[in-house]
């Protein structure tokens, strides 16, 4: 049997280890655990969690520590040399030399394409869910990245940005002011407020948590389905808006093939179809790994 | 000599008593004091506020009280009968009975029209500052209102809608994404920061003041004026968006005149011109008297 590798996917919330193995680079194990931002819970607390969740997937596997080849870690916020440097010192004490540490979105790239297909062809992934960013490496290594700046600087054409457009709208149809749409009642419904007084009091409270805004996209993907013209100019905007970002990492880098990933654009297609049509010769794919896995083969993508 | 009017305008961080009088009715003695939201620092907190304005107001005028006729009291927050009613029982212990209660876009239409002409023709009040707002009342004395629902929500082409859409601009040139402009430098400026890695370390702290968002207003509107088209545009749709609020008012209360209110629209001779242009028929006007005036004036409109 050929030899392991495992691969960390660790984000501000949960952090996943796999175990892949075979030519196929099957998924043969898998656990999760916590955060493993380092600004959130120190160095300390974020190698606590990886050590969890790696031990979880060796469990799930039956003891092949000793068959592991390499250890890739794609981690949220390792934009800096400086960070790059400090997990590959904190994570080598227990995970030995065959170690890549990049930051999140290198792992979503390597996944996306694969090591020798981005090695020969380079590539671009687009990640559009609550947030969106793209990123992209061409065949000379260079790499650039574009948004993921989070919903006030940023994310444009995101959950963030649509949840927070189709409120927008929803408000100025009630007030009279902007073309008339069920999202206004959808509105009130999602936030179980009888009006816009009332929602006042939700919004801006102080515990109001801001994942209820890019909460509000099903009922704008669902609006559009039922004829909406509001919502469904929303959807072709945030197509445009993230046809633009692409644009500003496939045009300098010279590629013409970018893969599509993040939930916003796997659950509506009205978006992947605006993107197509604003980004005409660009070839779209759908990721041929999950970031994961990515992460596992990140040592063979160097 | 004529008897005397006081006039509150209270607010979420300052309220303004000033005493009037005369036939032009101008403002004889001015004194403030700090918020008087019930919301914020409850009925007696609240009330404190407004009688350290009132007395501050009374002792620059050298002992009047037994001289004043009226008073009127424009209150951030008195959007419901039950806070009417509230205030009108609280300040009648000390005011007596020669009182008149509303909330503060009441005042600042009263003034901006005077009590005779709104009681004669109608009109409408748009203020247009950090937030943005719309309030009328036709010749039957029916009322409406448009936005005002805050930042997230709404104040659609308010100074804090100009500082966002003007600092999203400014990121979306920065990654390639957007038009090239000014802005990008200005942003960096006026956080401070030396590029936006840094910015998001200001933008999402916990301790982010909001208004620094509104704060950025002075450089878009610098931007266009050195000829920035991306500025210049923004400036263009602000105008459009007030001007949507505007007519959700007037239309439905068959009004021809609009006054013009608030910070933004004082400073941006450009955002009138959008609004203007997008308003046709409708006559523009400057507010007669400022909105603690028009509170002093509330007791002559009703």
């Amino acid at each position: 049997m050929s030899s392991f590798r495992i691969g960390v996917d660790g984000g501000g919330t949960t952090t996943r280890a796999v175990i892949v193995g075979g030519d196929s680079n099957q998924v043969l194990a898998q656990a999760k655990s916590g955060s493993s931002n380092l600004y959130n819970l120190g160095l300390e607390g974020a190698l606590q969690n990886i050590h969890v969740a790696i031990d979880g997937a060796l469990e799930q596997a039956g003891g092949v520590l000793n068959q592991v080849e390499s250890f890739g870690f794609g981690l949220a916020g390792v934009t800096g040399q400086h960070e790059k440097a400090q997990w590959l010192t904190a994570l080598g004490v227990r995970y030995g030399a065959s170690i890549a540490v990049d930051e999140d979105v290198v792992a979503a790239l390597v996944g996306a394409f694969g090591p020798d297909e981005l090695k020969n062809n380079g590539g671009a992934v687009l990640i559009a869910g609550t947030g969106a960013n793209c990123f992209g490496q061409n065949q000379s290594g260079q790499r650039a990245r574009a948004d993921g700046w989070g919903p006030m600087l940023g994310d444009r054409g995101s959950g963030f940005w649509l949840g927070e457009s189709g409120i927008r709208a929803a408000v100025a149809a009630i007030d009279g002011a902007g073309a008339s749409t069920p999202l206004s009642g959808y509105l009130l419904q999602h936030f179980e407020v009888p009006d816009l007084n009332a929602l006042v009091g939700v919004i801006y409270a102080p515990t109001f948590a801001r994942d209820r805004i890019a909460a509000f996209v099903p009922f704008v993907l669902q609006a559009a389905r039922e004829g909406d013209a509001v919502s469904a100019q929303l959807l072709s905007e945030a197509g445009i808006h993230l046809a633009a970002t692409a644009r500003a990492i496939l045009k300098p880098l010279g590629l013409e093939q970018l893969a599509l990933a993040g939930g916003l654009i796997e659950n509506a297609p009205e978006i992947r179809d605006s993107l197509a049509n604003s980004l005409p010769g660009i070839e779209l794919l759908q990721p041929r790994y999950e970031p994961v896995v990515g992460a596992a083969l990140m040592p063979l993508a160097l």
